[in-house]
């Protein structure tokens, strides 16, 4: 089934203990959708370059099966540009630039052939944006899902949780599932979360994996510990669109298969964390994947005990 | 199979979040304890106790099978005390108080009737103490497995280095196995120590879980996320006498089996930071253990996946 994803497509400057980038091609839509692309799915963009945006990027793009239709260029104009320097552990960073260039003023515009979509991805953007994206859709789509930052709980947060009621599935991370809610138990968080709307809530946790709740039930992915992390940034975003990508792709939502593509969404995160940028993902093959799933499948799996029965006699 | 834990017995002073205590029993045997006769093991305890030390916990360790030949109890001493408080995060404490009374002169003595033991358990103490204990075995056990803590990394990495050789399996969380490795990578830090000698390693991450690590082969444990943590204080031994508790009672130390024993560690240890102390491990039946464990496998359990195949064709 078809997938729409909305995010950005951005320029990035990236230092980490090592190495660092002049400006490479980044964006969350990018990752959702190389990510998205792994599993056979082609990712109908809706986003805005400048001018700047290398055409041979678009080429690429476009040769891996993304659908640009919905690509806004604006000749003249300069792509949004992230620049960022991870601390030593990987897990936190500092912003050392956001110029918001062409993504000040987006107006994000729905081809027609996108309308009939199932499945709808509202990357990390203003929450009024992925609104509009929402609002601009004829047909409701069968699954939406979004992801956002705690950067928008500072200063939105009633567009934020307006956008947060109109979505199935919300992704966030520990931390901004804590600011949400209130809460500091991610169990009560999570009841708390899914009462604001989404029946769906999946926290990210960097290195420590990712909790995915539905009511009552709970799934746990690891991240597979890895011998070097090269540099996070798009994690969250290709996790997102291996989740998005297996559920277009097997075109099933129920909580069994959400659990496989929870495990399709972290082992592909796992591989964009292995290089600068999208250098990894972009070179991902099947049998690279699939590798990388039974690595998961054997970190979490054990078969039955037998102890208890024997205590009890 | 007979298992002979050392470690401390001790009163405890607690502040969380959620309230204080006054002196409680804590320590790290006694929760090792608690947690493995839970899975129909008699511990036989290695520690030393003051005059001070009530006559009613003395009873309540045997009442639930502890062998107390090896406790050592001085007249006119003191217990081994530690206050803490806890952070907001839960994760993070502050040392209010150490008195180590009794402790100061430990001088660690393997009964007669222990000699026999097949499974050890070093609990937290300092490493040449601990290697008095693995020396005074007349027959070296089948596993030994020990925790310590960055504390006698600062203060005596030589002596720990030492019996860190000596043993089978090593417990620490993820700082202290990052501090003794000198690398970031969870899996270099894993394969450097075990270069140290222990043949597994069990890195504890608190509310992210735990990994076992033996040669390249790796399983992940999650934590049950719950609604409350009211006093994380011995989870980690709780933990250890759950993993060694299961290997003795199933006296099995294959990796398959080892796995199973993460889980049983994993639960146990979710019932300990429910409530303050020992309160709650000392109270868990065998229908509650097995019920957890049941949610253990419902967190982790995901079926086979089809997409890949479809993806190729």
């Amino acid at each position: 089934m078809s997938l729409v994803i909305i995010g950005t497509v951005a320029f990035d400057a990236i230092e980490t203990p090592f190495g660092k980038t002049d400006k490479i091609i980044g964006g969350s839509a990018t990752y959702v959708g190389y990510s998205a692309s792994k599993l056979g799915v082609n990712p109908k963009l809706v986003a805005v370059v400048g001018g700047d945006f290398p055409q041979e990027t678009i080429s690429d793009l476009k040769s891996v099966g993304f659908d640009l239709e919905g690509l806004q260029i604006k000749e003249g104009e300069k792509t949004f540009f992230w620049s960022g320097r991870y601390h030593n552990d990987m897990n936190s960073r500092d912003t050392l630039a956001t110029e918001l260039n062409v993504l000040e003023n987006f107006d994000p515009v729905i081809p027609e052939s996108y309308q009939d979509c199932s499945y709808l991805m509202l990357g990390n953007l203003a929450p009024a944006v992925q609104q509009q994206v929402i609002n601009g859709m004829k047909n409701r789509p069968k699954l939406i899902a979004m992801d956002t930052m705690n950067f928008w709980m500072d200063i939105s947060m009633d567009d934020l949780k307006k956008t947060i009621s109109m979505v199935d599935v919300l992704t966030i991370n520990d931390e901004e599932a804590r600011q949400l809610s209130g809460e500091y138990s991610l169990i009560t968080a999570a009841e708390k979360i899914q009462a604001m709307g989404p029946t769906y809530l999946i926290i990210k946790k960097g290195e420590h994996g990712a909790l995915l709740f539905h009511g009552k039930d709970m799934f746990y992915a690891p991240a597979l510990p890895l011998p070097k992390v090269t540099d996070p940034t798009g994690a969250g975003d290709t996790f997102a669109g291996g989740f998005m990508g297996y559920l277009a792709r097997t075109d099933d939502t129920s909580f069994e298969n959400m659990k496989r593509a929870v495990i399709y969404g972290s082992a592909l995160a796992s591989f964009t964390v292995q290089e600068f940028g999208t250098d990894r993902i972009k070179s991902v093959t099947n049998e690279e994947l699939e590798l990388r799933i039974a690595k998961f499948k054997a970190l979490m799996s054990f078969s039955e005990s037998r102890v208890l029965n024997e205590i009890k006699n």
